[in-house]
């Protein structure tokens, strides 16, 4: 047991691995467990973390799953400037795949637990204004681009659902089907 | 239509009423809370029924959110056979949009409850099964017709995801966006 919230300082040091306890008790929880068990007592006895610790840094669960769907998304996922369209969201889609597809099923049932206000999640609006840009690089080249709100529900909705209507997560081929999908919709709309 | 364990005997009844105490008192619960904190005993309090019974007649909160989801994705938003493949779409997804809106933005929060294993979900194969069947009229009519895969992914994905994506659940008019969307992508693939 240890105690982390005053002591910053050291990257890779000691905060940094309780981060690392805590988040990967959370994902093992969301795995095993009844979205109801997942709390913060139950994370702080597998993570070997004191409760206090957790609720002074984290909140709330959904304070923990924001932390671990922003660490996620944002570093895993970063927004690709390949120099065509195509080639930018394919790059995203399948990245987006890839960080969902180790979470095995938890993204969607996190997502639930993170998001409750979706207008309050910095993440969701952080990426929305990164993949705004990748839009208008495109058309800034000439290209026939999709509107954001086509692109989350062309592409991010149906990866985050894949794993609830199919019981699997999406892999990189079918990442690349729904860009396919987009992109003749944008040619044949446009 | 539902099963409601040994007392069938008295649609309208006490059972039903009993039903209709706890629905509501979960929808509230969804509404109001965190989702940790949507539980048996929660649900109990607030409908002044015992838990035995909950537990008796659900099993659990994914089994009472089952039964919501459901009775409302059952009975409100029955298959259309309007004799075109856009008419069935657009009254579908206009069915399902206003099925989620009234339940605010619980939908998505259920149904992550409910769904831990996709595969289980019988209300969600019933219903796959009752849009294949729409679409094979559709193509024995000879009309160009989506795949389930590209309905679910193009359709429901996006109104399941409204809320989480932009704070607030699709209208009719969103419904038909979709529609009209898939429908060029179609005519442009086929």
């Amino acid at each position: 047991m240890d105690d982390v919230g005053a002591k910053k300082r050291r990257p890779g040091g000691r905060s940094a691995q309780v981060r690392a306890r805590v988040q990967a008790a959370v994902i093992e929880l969301l795995a095993d467990s009844r979205l109801e068990e997942v709390t913060i007592p139950r994370v702080a006895e597998r993570a070997g973390v004191h409760q206090a610790t957790l609720y002074r840094r984290w909140g709330n669960i959904a304070g923990l799953v924001d932390d671990i769907v922003a660490e996620r998304v944002g570093e895993l996922a970063p927004i690709p400037d390949t120099g065509t369209l195509r080639g930018d969201l394919e790059l995203a889609a399948v990245r987006f795949a890839e960080v969902i597809a180790p979470l095995g099923g938890i993204m969607i049932r996190a997502a639930a637990l993170a998001t409750p206000d979706a207008d309050s999640s910095v993440t969701f609006h952080t990426r929305a204004t990164q993949l705004q840009a990748m839009l208008d690089r495109a058309a800034a080249r000439g290209e026939k681009a999709p509107t954001l709100t086509e692109l989350l529900e062309g592409i991010t909705a149906p990866l985050y659902f894949h794993e609830l209507f199919f019981g699997r997560p999406a892999d990189a081929e079918h990442a690349r089907t729904l860009v396919d999908r987009l992109l003749i919709y944008v040619e044949a709309s446009r």
